[in-house]
């Protein structure tokens, strides 16, 4: 793999597992009122296109990091609507 | 422009755009409990090294996108790590 592409790799792993922690506070604490209902709202949708635009172009990478990112955002989001 | 590219660039348009609620709410209310800030401080490197491999690949849609999503979580980052 080249240096292009382990960046790439790594920076998609980083925006991807930044959702982990974020996801684990939110859970744990169950406070959310600090945390935008629209930007999960909009970022969960942006992240559903990502998944699509990964099946077009059949990139895996793309796929797997998305739906990740997906199942985390989702968490949080569903958090925030429970705990508004 | 062909489908599947839109669906690329409507995708990163809402990944981006995400963030300017959570600025804002959290510019406004000042309330940073909730956010966590590990999730920031690693999503600010990853969107970094997003911003590295749009340079080396000369994509100007991922340098573009990540310089905005880069400088509204580092906001976020910032007021996080002021009101703590």
């Amino acid at each position: 793999m080249n240096t292009t592409n382990l960046i790439g790799y790594f920076s998609a792993f980083l925006t991807t597992l930044a959702f982990v922690p974020q996801a684990l506070h939110s859970w744990k604490t169950r406070d959310l009122s600090g945390v935008s209902l629209p930007m999960y709202s909009i970022f969960s949708l942006g992240v559903m296109g990502w998944i699509v635009y990964g099946v077009m172009i059949v990139s895996w990478p793309i796929i797997l990091a998305n739906i990740v990112t997906f199942v985390l955002a989702c968490a949080v989001l569903c958090l925030k609507l429970k705990h508004r």
